[in-house]
């Protein structure tokens, strides 16, 4: 699961139409570069074209990343394609946002360590100082940024500053149990995943777990999605599930949540940083990641 | 999976006591009975106990089943206990109740052929004359029964009239898009099942699978409920998912769905023919087959 | 889940080579097909390409069938490319082979009339009388091909004759316990799907359930696969498994059992009956339903 | 899930016979225990009734542990009762045994700070120096044991010498990839839990995820089982699987693979330490957490 420093990804996003792949696939052969491999996705009832393209060149390509995307640019137009590549020659940054719970945190920490996560946790940021030594455990930065009505705006500016000092390419919020502002949002976009602990859209908003027990449902779940201004309304990215019976309580059902949430964030936070991902409007497209 | 004539269940709801399985339990061994399985259930947040108890007898048993009625009922008023009891000697008689879609009631049919549902589908009632060739098929008497507004009540009187000619023990509403009265529902409490076409209490109400494809889920599923006067809030029996994935069609969905319907909806059946279930409220104790 | 006439689908499998999906899909486009779907896979241990493309073409295609795969042809000649095609225009013919055990017959059959089956049973050939009367009900020809030692060549021969005379284009081994000829598979390669009771290479050979429950497993399978020479070690296409307990007896693990191998069998016939299994030695590339 | 010193559990095995589950749950209620839960499982082709029952008492018991194993054992002694108990007023001490693979051991301690583990992990030990740092991270000591041919029965001595020092009560094989004696084992009998990465009974041995791609597998596994003496055939506690596709290769196996062993053998791990399982020979009955 290493990254290999060769691989570049395409993401492409555009009107389906006539030879599009034969055009891409073309664009790239006679550029010389080899597809590792290439996924595609037509979308039937929007008419949407998505594909993902993986390349490496055998040569010492003479292209400079400059002159690629001007070509490549060239041929985008004439297809109305929405793009975006991805060099794979430097490791992604990871800032993680929590509040009480350890789990998530853990667990993408120890992936970390095992070598399991696509990029590298730079910073971990909460509203509170309880999981600080799980930071420190882990030589992670940990900054507190406490939240107070009379500070939001500056509380949030704060952690902007935090995130681009360290030039954060995606922010997990690991539980992390506050609001972020609209204009927060808006400048991560689709740069931000949240775990919410139920399988949306059933129990959306606070204490899924409590509602689930409530209603007597025989399975429980959780659901990745990227952060959007409609709290818990934004594109799924993944989703997980765990049967439990009749004898589950609210706090058994948390802890086989911990279980979900845990598996469920780990996979969308790898999607996203293998360029799995295409945004469609409130969707994903998430191709998989063996490229096939 | 066959009726064993033999075995009688107890089925207990009583508040949570001290001494509660010694005594149970006392009881049936010194009216001589085998306890073949014996499963509790304590919910400690309510404080509620729970039973369903197994027995057999060697001996030719001496007690009248009015006998034994009696003197359970003396114990039964000591603990305040809610009991029912089926003697296993009696097939469980059903009626399925369907529209225009197909996919449950031919699965119900060739399950009761293969011998693998715990009772007999006597009647087949429809609003529509569509399916009428599956039940010719399979030698069920049909019903049609089409609803006007005008004749609603009529209509309502019309299947009680079939339902209670022919010993009806549980109808199944295997997607049956007709909305019963509250009247109609209360005089058959806990004895209609129905199969939601979605995982609840995610997209209740109507169009679930296109739903799931607007919102773009990952995981999608089926749940059979108790019909309530509340539609779809029932008490949940069972419920089943299947992972989807963005290329997932609303058809597509419709397929995948029809798979974990025809699963969900045979479990529940089954369930309550073998009466492995316990209404609490608005949930359900579903006690596991095998009797441990 | 229709077959639209109008979908021609590619299968293709070559060594793997630069250019391979732009030269594949160029051709396409200059042969004036829109390309409905494309899924590619490269085996990178092995070096291996394999292709599946869904056509289709706007105005009346001038090329005949033959003129298609001659030009066609050419290109694959370039590449040493293996290569099929299906029209889409004819429903495929299958026969299914059963010998005592009913649920995967009526599974089948269940489905076929659901109009969820891709190709249509014309012939049900047994070993044994007693499933005959299902043959009757859903009104398919039911040929008894009893077996004997002396007559085993004999035997095949009749069930050949069968096979060819109705255009066969599947044979579908749903519990037919009588092992068939290496010349009998030979003639019919890849074209003979078997469902074993077991997880495989788990409980490989007869009496899978109670070996299982004696060995103590928490979780049973099923395994549809091709049928080879080599008993239950043929390209495996599906598989399916369910959590099982201590408390499950082999009864019990046979009826849960039942459950997978439908859905397991159904699966493979379907993969098979679309042109989404391309097989490669020992193992099966099955690409998905979707297209993408 | 924090232990409740105050709830005993006794885990008792014995032949089957009339008025057991009475004979047993009054023998508590005299003696003035709460039954907290109670679950009984018989195994009707063996003839074996197995119960785990957990008890609370109210007012200080004034039975000693040693009265009460003295009244309890009279009862055994009557009705062949095989039995332990856990007063669950001390915790359990683990030790973690590992060579190379280090995702079962991040998993595991990891559980462990999240509060989540029964028990407390005292020592980790290894043949090898690589995990050291772990070990170190999370302030547990480590011991280094390599292994010679030559000091095979010395090295044993050791590690045994280490387990009864930190009056060790489970050992886990988190992929300790070293044969153990059949002395060694038969001293801790029941006491060390393996986790195989393969679904066993298949692919037993070495390699599994290479020998699990080359057979073409669309599902792969992991099984956590009591070491015995016959390699990979001790008495399965936990299985878990997962689907693949035709495009795993050996080390996306081995990746997802890793998924299920930590979720496999840290079910096992607290399935044991909290008394949910009795061994039946080469088989084990493991009741469920929640007591019902």
């Amino acid at each position: 699961m290493k990254l290999d420093p060769q691989v570049i990804t395409f993401l492409i996003k555009c009107p389906d139409q006539k030879g599009i792949i034969a055009s891409l696939t073309s664009f790239f052969y006679e550029e010389k570069f080899n597809i590792v491999s290439s996924q595609q996705y037509t979308n039937s009832i929007e008419n949407t074209f998505f594909m993902r393209i993986c390349l490496t060149s055998d040569v010492a390509v003479k292209l400079s990343k400059l002159q690629l995307e001007q070509r490549f640019d060239k041929l985008a137009k004439s297809f109305k394609i929405d793009w975006k590549v991805d060099y794979g020659d430097e490791r992604k940054n990871i800032a993680i946002m929590v509040s009480h719970t350890n789990h998530n945190l853990y667990d993408l920490l120890r992936r970390h360590k095992e070598g399991n996560l696509l990029g590298d946790v730079q910073v971990i940021i909460s509203n509170h100082l309880k999981l600080e030594p799980i930071a420190k455990m882990f030589e992670i930065p940990f900054y507190h940024i406490p939240n107070t009505k009379e500070t939001k705006e500056k509380q949030e500016l704060k952690i902007i500053e935090i995130l681009l000092d360290n030039n954060i390419d995606l922010i997990v919020l690991a539980r992390y149990m506050q609001i972020l502002s609209k204009d927060f949002i808006n400048q991560f976009k689709h740069q931000i995943i949240n775990i919410h602990h139920s399988f949306l859209p059933a129990f959306q908003g606070a204490n899924p777990y409590k509602r689930a027990y409530e209603r007597g449902v025989k399975i429980i779940g959780a659901t990745a999605h990227y952060a959007t201004a409609d709290l818990d309304e934004g594109p799924i990215i993944e989703q997980g599930v765990e049967r439990i019976s009749h004898d589950g309580t609210p706090a058994y059902l948390k802890k086989i949540g911990a279980e979900i949430e845990t598996l469920v964030l780990a996979k969308a936070v790898n999607y996203h940083l293998n360029n799995q991902i295409i945004v469609d409007e409130n969707k994903t497209v998430v191709f998989s990641e063996t490229g096939s």
